[in-house]
């Protein structure tokens, strides 16, 4: 037996989350009896469309051997998702260039591996999803993050993106994701058409993360209204002819972005580890190599049954889904002025409500105190703005309503209860 | 619409298998009506469990939702991969060392990153498995391949490290694998001994694939026949006394190792996409903390049904696929002869014969050729050892016996028919 101690690499230093020690203590709480509403997790708690879930317990019942498929998924799949882009964005994809991953975190693995050089610098908007600094991080790529408050709606501007590479240098890449996490707002086509032009001028590619599209609250294009959920009034609302009711997809506008989706969110499948990316031609070869390299392939039975997310009946489905985190959603914006937080995102989808915290700073310091001793008198599990922007999150919190209507009308309670304690 | 084309990144200039154009041509002699006998797949073909997939199909059927579970995996599935340890190798493993992972190709990206700087050196054994190199190359590890042939059993020797590190310079990982692809070799517990000395002598990490596992035709150690398969005589067998029955596991004699593992060979079940891994303590936190970021979680439904894979019933299922593999094996043994083929490799574990060509090298001058050749005229798919080894591979072909007895069978009767035409 050796005394040497062999440390982890340098590269997998990934910061802690501070949700992970408040997800830890909501377990601990509630093996003691006390009653916890968390509004931590971000995915949905309905399950699979019905059709999904009948078409796997068929597969795992026939006991078909469930092998590698192609490291690119199943062509069945592959044009079923190109056939999606039809339905809601009018595209013409070729499922050639459609590649199924897993999850959606498999899909920024092969995107930053496949697009940016060791070195490369890779913009991104903080406040924003740790994931992507972390992988890139971790891939030896320079993490350029760029401050977005609510003047431009928690999202980079051609401006804020000049102003990097003034001071960084050159930018090889620019991460968008439209709705965003934390913040759930979402860029307007205009808004979105200029940074595709700012990276056309600067040969910088775009990495889309459109993993919330349909999750959408913003006044429906009538066109589009038989596709579109109820529309309620966002705070700040994004008018109806500057985007898809669904979202802006960014092959409407540039066919070098590569395209990131998932069927976590929509389709409420965050445990069955599916996602794709729309790979630009020029990647196509890359990605698919790496793909069999690194994963062989996405996780067969469920690519088998995902096919059934394309019906009339899952889109009803996760439509009504929609609508419902609509009203949640709604019953946590009317409660904001009571809260006194702000300023608050305008959740124009997914569905987070990012928040600062008003006059509560000054009682608590900041979010993760005031998270911590929420959690400790009242039950009430929020993320501490902390985990997604380590500059300015002191400030917020990020409440999830995926956690469903009865959750968030008895942590609204609690949380006043606690504030005026 | 910009005219710029961006490129795809050095470092995802994977080199092509040439599997990939054989598996082509298959395709498109299957479609012409041509009856094709394919032994290049490395996956059994008789499914999961049938305890596996009924687990499976009554999760679905039940339509629980199947969200995240922990980065690292259900805790249910954790302690049953300790007890695996328990109940073939002897070991104590605590289920807090035990990191589920999404195939062992997950473990492998999780490892290399945790283990390994950009810049480190780490050696591997040529002939090998090519997703080792090229993930470690797309990580930006110096890839050290060492030249292991018959007098080695294709396998990596302390002195072949030290040579690697005396010309290379210092070597900061090795990963062997045991049972090996293409080889199907196995060290013995001395040699395995030998290599932990080396790593632990020369501040290595042992990174050990042990995805073969149970998969062995080796003498069985008396004390352990209850558990182990119908004994087959290998070309050149190693003692039973050597090594356990199922392979010798690498933290039966260094928990710095780590140790990947999967579902899929022993249990068939690689379309499931799981696999684990045994973290040495000190990469315990990396590990988890990349785990959240790089994958999220292993797929749910896969996790939630493979605590089915150990219990009693799966374990005689699945030996009795392994005395199938045996039986095979042995038809194609018996065969080499009156192939003329030689060297080749033991086939000590998995279900790979690795052989060199002999006088057909002299006919058609590398195995590319000989396959291609063989395709066209006999319908036969093998794999060309160029896959695996870039430099001696030209000479040898990679057939795989878990494609079953009749497909064996049929093969040797067409190539033998083949090299005398």
């Amino acid at each position: 037996m050796s005394l040497r101690r062999l440390a982890a690499s340098s590269r997998s230093q990934v910061p802690p989350f501070a949700v992970m020690d408040i997800l830890a203590r909501v377990d601990a709480l509630r093996a003691e009896g006390r009653d916890v509403v968390s509004l931590c997790a971000g995915e949905p708690s309905a399950g699979a469309p019905a059709a999904v879930s009948a078409r796997a317990a068929e597969i795992h019942a026939s006991g078909r051997p469930l092998t590698y498929t192609p490291a690119l998924g199943t062509a069945e799949l592959r044009a079923a998702i190109a056939g999606h882009y039809r339905r809601w964005y009018g595209l013409d994809v070729d499922p050639g260039q459609v590649a199924v991953t897993t999850g959606s975190s498999g899909a920024f693995m092969l995107s930053f591996l496949a697009a940016f050089e060791a070195g490369d610098r890779v913009a991104l908007a903080r406040p924003g999803y740790p994931a992507y600094r972390n992988i890139l991080a971790a891939l030896g790529c320079e993490v350029v993050e760029v401050d977005a408050g609510p003047e431009t709606r928690y999202q980079p501007t051609p401006a804020m993106l000049d102003a990097a590479a003034s001071e960084r240098g050159p930018l090889a890449g620019v991460v968008l994701a439209s709705p965003a996490n934390p913040t759930g707002t979402m860029v307007s086509r205009a808004e979105l058409a200029a940074l595709t032009d700012w990276c056309a001028a600067n040969g910088a590619r775009l990495v889309s993360d459109e993993i919330y599209h349909g999750i959408t609250y913003a006044g429906a294009d009538p066109a589009d209204s038989a596709d579109s959920v109820d529309p309620v009034d966002p705070v700040d609302p994004v008018t109806a002819d500057e985007h898809s009711p669904r979202g802006v997809c960014a092959w409407e506008l540039d066919r070098e972005a590569i395209v990131i989706s998932s069927f976590s969110k929509y389709w409420g499948m965050t445990g069955w580890r599916l996602g794709w990316m729309l790979v630009p031609k020029e990647l196509v070869s890359a990605v698919d190599a790496l793909a069999g390299n690194v994963a062989l392939c996405p996780p067969a039975p469920s690519q088998l049954a995902a096919v059934e997310a394309f019906t009339p009946d899952s889109y009803t489905q996760a439509d009504a889904w929609v609508a419902g985190y609509a009203q949640t959603r709604q019953t946590l914006l009317d409660a904001l002025p009571a809260l006194g937080w702000g300023p608050a995102a305008p959740a124009d989808g997914a569905f987070y409500l990012y928040a600062e915290l008003g006059a509560q700073l000054e009682r608590f310091g900041d979010s993760r105190e005031y998270c911590r001793a929420l959690l400790e008198a009242e039950g009430v599990a929020l993320v501490p703005g902390t985990d997604f922007d380590a500059v300015h999150g002191g400030r917020a919190v990020r409440l999830s309503f995926a956690a469903g209507q009865a959750a968030v009308e008895s942590a609204i309670e609690r949380i006043l209860r606690f504030q005026r304690a």
